[in-house]
């Protein structure tokens, strides 16, 4: 048996025009912006003429945490919305944008797997429509004017040693981490250390995938926070002046991007902001224009539900006012044999009691899933050496937590291969059973929140932190900022903050490292470990294989 | 009388569908990739396929030196393009693209000027197609590249110290010009001095201007010198292994950008480099496209005709075998009256003295341009206080060099004031008695090709360059760099070194500061003064002015 690659499916694909895809949501040619022939833009004045259509059904899909044997949570996403799509429900995928920089470390992402992708697969994995390339230029415009400010003058008597704001790039450098900027005498300005993030790390990502509009766009924007005086009183975006000229680079980006699954089916992929320090998800305004436009919308956070549905649920869909009907937790045979204690090279051979030992790590992200309000439905991605016996004792463990898990076979047969669960997905949103809330109220107080997402999602027994920390979260109560979500950055391998405690862990502690304010985007950064905001690429790094083929195509790139 | 803002016309633009501009060069549909519905790139494939067709005439728009009254080089581009449509030719426009970083410090600027625009001008002062943050993330991408080599063990042995390659950002950020990278310990590589220039200063700007195509591109590319080990060896881009994945990030960049003018003309927009230390052209494949597809191409370059034709002669034109056959000065009776001695705020009374004082600049450009063997037509941009007297003495004085000058109105009627201009240019385009040759051969040595320069471009009594510089002139012709052209890196407001030299100077010294090696590109750099290579902003940048208005228009920009 031998299978085609992912690129090699991909390239296969008989793409339809742009327009064709549009035309399924009712998008009139005129309000589709194209870049080339199978992607475009939906026009912020078409997004602004359906906000009064009734909105479709919000389906989340997430996973258990993520293992080296692979989940397939964006394949599973696709899989679906074409299973729904087959059986003739109007239903569209919104998904993350990719990072350029990372294709030149590691090899590039497909969006999908097998017969369950997004395309086209090299353009998302490049330049794309140039969203991140905007986002970079808008994040790196203030850079330049806080130096430039400081340069002029310092009217605003910002401390050289507290600017806050560092600048992006979206690449893999880690000489940029941490720089001096400014020498080479007066005409350059006042040297200062500083450093570069990814651009996916940048706020302006957070804050462009949290905007409704544009106008609520300049105002989060204006909203961030640069720098201090040395009174340490804030020196905020909009004292620098840069709000509006951030807004002019950010506006063609505002502007969701629409493609199409190698069925044929409207695929809406915009933003990408990090799942650690940001929230992990697509933009609200391409999660809120494919709902004006399908009656199903299949979406997925970044990660594993503990960390990207929880932000999922208590971020995105609080500020967006949105309202998941079904969650779908992905899961595979083999990541539960991991859980249960085998290692990566022994996955191959029928091992029944290993899959039923990793299987409380599923059980634990029901759990908490469930407690939002919202039903859930396990998929389990199916892998062609997964036993019947296997696949059995996953599904009797989900009947035994409540639930039910559905084997879909997308990745080798599409939409046909999802059709069973999309038929049950479908049935749990239209019964309308979900009754979601978030975990917390805007008013807890901030360490509350933290406490109440390590008790009730990680199951630790205690959140530990200095006083510094705990100050700090005091302080901003009482600057205002109390009413903020909160957005952890930990481990995505665990429940606990150690990478290597896989299945469902109990009575562990949580140490919050440190502690930062997104002011902009609108949230509590909680870091508990070691969070990189700008990779490296490995000693042998992708990009030296990457290069053009006699025909034209891009080698190396997957 | 009032005039309206370019802007304002530029809005007012009846812009057809980017499809119907490509049919009037015969561009089938599916060969043009739109970005929106007014902006397209022409597919590399199509380009392949007329690569046989008749070329047609190329007339090259220069300028006398620039003063601060301002020539019209590009809005005379763009009228003289016009008025030959209007009088039933086949012609289309190639220019240069806007780069960014610059609209944020003064306003940015438009495309030629009143009725004689290239239109969407909005687009073409921001991201347009991408082009630039695809220069910027190839030539990032080689910069990590070339730190994790060192990070790696360096293998090839860099010499830290040595690394010549810079990063790039589209961005005036004086505070990137002198920075140290690397800090923060082992993990992030050894702390070494370097910087950033603008991405229009970057070599790989250069390298795909003046590529055919992406083999081509590679290979140039591949050529990029970016360090020397500790025994002064070169490290070439090909030895880091970036060239093939610099080649990707660039392979839809190098696709020539078309839009419009707003008589719904053809205008190619591709490529921008610094005409100081580059050549400063519109790109080798857009020129050799359009040449394929239109009867005429008008094109511009940079600065005045002492650098940019100059350039545009000996490094394009020999590269690209191009052959120009008429070329176009323009000067303008104010900017005569300043040559003349007269004051930016004098410029408004009638001053035939001035004038006639002001007119050797012009004249010593036509006996310039003549000395390539190209007929020359001198094109007098009219602003409405120009009066007859002053416009007389100038056409008096052209007639004396043995050319012609001809008054243009596309300013104000756009190509129809320009009718008279362009059946001029047609005809004499049309004699076939240009016989182009460059200046000076290949193999000439470095020193007497920048000599030849000086001498009969500038008219300069001598060059001086002291022992190091000449050491390294040969150091390069023995390492078989012998046979490149030469690239003038001066000021763009005199013959001479002195930017306050105007007219028409003799005898003045050339003092060659510092010589640099574009191996890539294919060209020495000889730096003549300060060459700034990343701008900074002003205190009161254009960006503070820049947003978006209540109809979500874009102000401040312009």
């Amino acid at each position: 048996m031998s299978f085609k690659t992912d690129i090699e499916i991909a390239r296969e694909a008989k793409k339809k025009p742009i327009q064709e895809i549009g035309e399924k949501l009712g998008i009139p040619t005129e309000h589709l912006l194209p870049y080339g022939h199978d992607k475009a833009k939906v026009s912020q004045e078409f997004i602004e003429s359906i906000k009064n259509n009734r909105k479709g059904k919000l389906i989340l899909v997430t996973a258990i945490n993520p293992t080296p044997a692979g989940e397939g949570k964006t394949t599973t996403t696709v899989g679906l919305a074409d299973g729904m799509n087959r059986i003739g429900k109007k239903a569209a995928i919104c998904i993350r944008e990719a990072s350029l920089g990372p294709c030149f470390g590691m090899k590039g992402g497909a969006a999908g797997g097998g017969y369950a992708q997004v395309v086209p697969m090299e353009e998302m994995n490049l330049h794309f429509t140039g969203d991140f390339h905007a986002i970079t230029s808008a994040h790196n415009l203030l850079s330049a004017m806080i130096d430039n400010h400081i340069y002029w003058g310092n009217e605003l008597g910002i401390d050289e040693r507290r600017v806050t704001w560092k600048r992006v790039l979206d690449m893999n450098d880690r000489a940029l981490r941490d720089t001096v900027t400014s020498l080479g005498g007066v005409a350059n300005g006042f040297p200062r250390q500083t450093g570069f993030d990814i651009t996916v790390a940048s706020e302006v990502m957070a804050i462009l995938c949290l905007s409704n509009n544009l106008e609520d766009l300049q105002e989060r924007l204006g909203n961030i926070i640069v720098a201090y005086t040395r009174k340490r009183e804030p020196i905020y975006c909009r004292d620098i002046k840069a709000d509006g000229a951030m807004t002019v680079l950010l506006k063609d980006a505002m502007q969701p991007n629409l493609v199409q699954t190698l069925e044929n089916n409207p695929a809406f992929v915009h933003g990408g902001p990090f799942a650690n320090i940001a929230h992990g998800c697509n933009s609200v305004i391409a999660t809120n224009t494919a709902l004006r436009l399908a009656d199903y919308v299949v979406t997925e956070a970044g990660f594993g539900a503990d960390l990207g549905a929880e932000k999922f649920m208590n971020i995105k869909c609080r500020k967006a006012n949105l309202s998941p009907d079904v969650v779908v937790i992905v899961a595979t045979v083999r990541a539960m044999k991991m859980n249960g204690g085998v290692a990566r090279k022994d996955l191959g051979p029928e091992n029944v009691q290993a899959v039923i030992d990793g299987c409380p790590n599923l059980g634990r992200h029901i759990g908490n899933m469930k407690s939002f309000g919202v039903p859930v439905v396990v998929a389990i991605n199916h892998f062609v050496t997964d036993t019947d016996a296997e696949i059995q004792a996953v599904q009797e463990y989900v009947a035994s937590q409540g639930s039910e898990a559905i084997l879909s076979r997308h990745w080798e047969l599409g939409g046909e291969g999802a059709e069973h669960l999309a038929e049950r997905v479908v049935e749990i949103a239209d019964s309308g059973i979900s009754q979601f809330a978030p975990l917390y109220v805007d008013d807890l107080p901030l360490f509350e929140k933290i406490e109440r997402i390590a008790h009730s999602i990680y199951r630790a027994s205690e959140v530990i932190a200095d006083k510094k920390v705990r100050d700090q979260l005091r302080a901003w109560e009482e600057a205002g900022y109390g009413h903020l979500p909160i957005c952890m950055a930990k481990t995505q391998y665990s429940f606990s903050t150690d990478p290597n405690l896989r299945g469902a862990p109990t009575g562990h502690t949580i140490p919050i490292r440190e502690v930062r304010l997104s002011a902009g985007a609108g949230f509590i950064v909680v870091v508990c470990g070691d969070i990189m905001t700008m990779p490296g690429l490995p000693s042998r790094p992708a990009a030296e294989g990457i290069g053009l083929n006699d025909d034209g195509e891009v080698e190396g790139l997957f």
